[in-house]
């Protein structure tokens, strides 16, 4: 399946690959609804002012402009268009426009492609799907929601053709707690070289600390001390306690983190950490910050981050707080294909071929293939009546499993078979009661056992 | 629901509206898996040349480049970017370039948003999802799939909550073959004007013609008399000898046109009309051209069109025909919405609440919820302890239509009860076994009374 396409970053699946796709987005869809989230959509494009709110990231944005507009539009205005290049602006957005017609603690999912300007790489799109999901509250929001996200994620992740993985969480509270207690307050530009430690390891983080920030040498060591706890359990506030820095904020992420990561213990061992050099980059992260990785993968990046933000969006009156996780679904299904992860049972949705004796015979072969569908059995009919032995070929071409047979005896009454033609076998059987294996009805995704 | 968007021209939908979206696009799907039809996405942007290859509507793309891009780069060249204005185009470069990686006849669907620059209307978006099906052969396509296209296009319409529609089908080999046999040879400027009739009436029509493309006063009548042929069974055929035109490709165009409503008619009597008025704007068809249109609801445009087409796509060497058809997904759903066609039976995916009875309880809540859910019942449970009237009445805005109570007896045993909010009436009921009512599994779509 190792194919280039014709334009760099814009991943395309073959028909069997898309299967493996749509299994991913399925099993998404699925849980996120068992959960009780809304689906969403929101229009591919953004106001450029309103893309750009956030900050940094305008060199990675597509702009989109009508190739025959007047010349005074040409240049990005005010009002000018841009490709979204996440989910979550567009969605603050649409909390803000619709909060009168939408019930709060408002809990929606969401699965869209996105656009980023950069240079591709694999796990590194220009056009690529995520899936969110977020809840977000009119004024406020409970904590526990913070706990639940994770969850949801977790189960989500659990039912994908994926090696195991690791949801790692920090607290944004905690580490800027920290940082005050032993005297750095500029909580941001520390996170920002923290974040470069498994890039560039510990001693050039703590040198950019202190050329950066302005740490001593025993601060940047100290937040270091701090970036190095991992857990799997609660046990990480004694390993914090241990630091003997106090502070109440602090305290707060403390509880707040322990919190999340006591409950995803109990109820998903082994699946989340608590890891205290967990910074993500984005700046509206204000408690719980996640991230995601799949163990033996790590250097593929996260594959399902997110945090709280005490304010996704607000009107002139009102403040939105919300908390919410976004999968990259492209970045794991092309790991999976690349990889050869998780294979279909089959490259087609269609489980039958109706064979043609003869030209005749489409109308009644229509037939035949109504009444399959009619029970849930995707079918398709032969287009011409070449030798049967051909028809066979062009469904084991396909991977159609069953190949379906109809003759007319003497007395005009009409017999049907059924051929399995993996094993050969062929056995008579009724249109409108035949059904084929319970795992033949639909293709089926596998993990592969190399996985 | 009467909302005004924020962009004109981009529609975005409530949360209950989105689930009769979800609903349309899910019994599409299904019926095209049924069908047998794979599903390929490709991705939203082409180049400009390759968008522009068929003509004339390059007022209505959308460019896109890189806010931040280098000077040179802002006009359009070869190899600039712009969003796709429909999913034939893509296709047709997805089958050269994927030519040898797939197995012909190729079958697929295809949903995707769309984007035009055009001027907005009811009917008419700037970002829309469209739902495509072509087969594809290499070299050669047998006609009879313009027969099966039509069948499938039909049973999909049947199934989505919109009034009655018709399938209108003509026949450009026969349209092309009787003014060769009047004597007027440029059937495509013939055509461009026949297909004005709906707008501007027959004889503004026959003006046209006499100006435009040079006919007769009779030649012009002629044409028009074809034109206004329409009938709901093959006896057109009749009607068409009846004007005593005598052509070779006339004679082919009948007999093809004869097949696919002969076989409509028999199967789906009433939905399929042969129409000798419809054009169908796009250069490349070359034989069958259909649209469709719901009753009484005419002036909103056709909802599924599409055509034969002897090259769809080519390489050097290879020669790809093809048939087609496209809904118009968004059009349908902006008019089941705006006319209150169809509502859903609630505006969330969950069915079940479980309340809280205090805030210890909180982690044995989920429990339960993990139980509801792993039988397929879609659960939320409720964040904060509050009092079990304010609990019930949260469930009651969102639409949740059960919730559910634990307590804890003075044992330590714990009983659960599950209320019905919208008769009051409440059981006793076990976790691991409770199902509710059918119908309440899932939000429902059910097609309004009025419609």
């Amino acid at each position: 399946m190792a194919r280039t396409t014709s334009l760099s970053g814009f991943p395309e699946w073959l028909p069997e690959e898309r299967i493996v796709e749509q299994h991913v987005l399925d099993e998404l869809r699925r849980t996120f609804e068992l959960h009780g989230f809304s689906s969403i959509e929101t229009r591919a494009v953004e106001t450029v002012e309103q893309l750009l709110r956030k900050g940094e990231i305008d060199k990675e944005v597509y702009g989109v402009s009508r190739l025959h507009q007047d010349e005074d539009e040409k240049t990005p205005r005010e009002g000018a268009l841009a490709l979204h290049f996440d989910l979550t602006v567009p969605f603050a957005r649409y909390v803000v426009e619709n909060n009168g017609y939408l019930t709060f603690p408002f809990r929606r999912y969401q699965i869209q492609k996105v656009w980023r300007g950069e240079r591709p790489q694999e796990g590194r799109a220009r056009e690529f799907t995520q899936a969110d999901i977020d809840v977000v509250g009119d004024g406020t929001l409970a904590f526990r929601y913070d706990v639940e996200l994770a969850l949801v994620m977790i189960e989500a992740l659990s039912r994908l053709p994926i090696p195991p993985f690791v949801l790692r969480v920090n607290n944004r509270k905690l580490a800027e707690g920290f940082y005050r207690g032993i005297g750095l307050d500029d909580a941001p530009a520390v996170l920002r070289e923290i974040d470069k430690l498994e890039k560039i390891g510990r001693e050039a983080v703590i040198a950019n600390l202190q050329a950066n920030v302005g740490a001593s040498a025993e601060q940047a060591a100290s937040a270091l001390d701090l970036a190095s706890i991992r857990t799997e359990d609660t046990s990480f506030v004694e390993q914090v306690r241990a630091l003997g820095v106090s502070n109440e904020l602090l305290e707060e992420g403390l509880s707040e983190l322990a919190d999340v990561v006591g409950e995803a213990a109990r109820r998903a061992p082994g699946k989340v950490n608590a890891d205290l050099s967990i910074a993500r980059g984005l700046d509206y992260y204000t408690g719980t910050v996640y991230e995601t990785v799949l163990v033996g993968h790590e250097q593929l990046g996260s594959v399902c981050s997110g945090g709280r933000y005490e304010s996704l969006a607000s009107t002139g009156k009102k403040n939105f707080p919300g908390v919410g996780l976004s999968i990259g679904v492209t970045r794991l299904v092309t790991r999976i294909l690349s990889q050869n992860m998780a294979r279909p049972s089959r490259a087609v949705p269609s489980a039958v071929l109706v064979a043609l004796n003869d030209d005749a015979s489409w109308s009644a072969a229509q037939d035949v293939a109504g009444q399959l569908r009619a029970r849930g059995i995707a079918t398709e009919v032969a287009a011409s009546p070449q030798k049967f032995g051909k028809q066979i070929r062009y469904a084991e071409r396909r991977g159609i499993p069953f190949v379906w047979f109809s003759t007319v005896q003497e007395d005009g009454s009409v017999t049907h078979g059924v051929k399995d033609i993996r094993s050969g076998e062929q056995v008579t059987a009724d249109p409108t009661a035949w059904q084929p294996p319970r795992e033949d009805v639909h293709p089926t995704v596998q993990a592969s056992e190399t996985a």
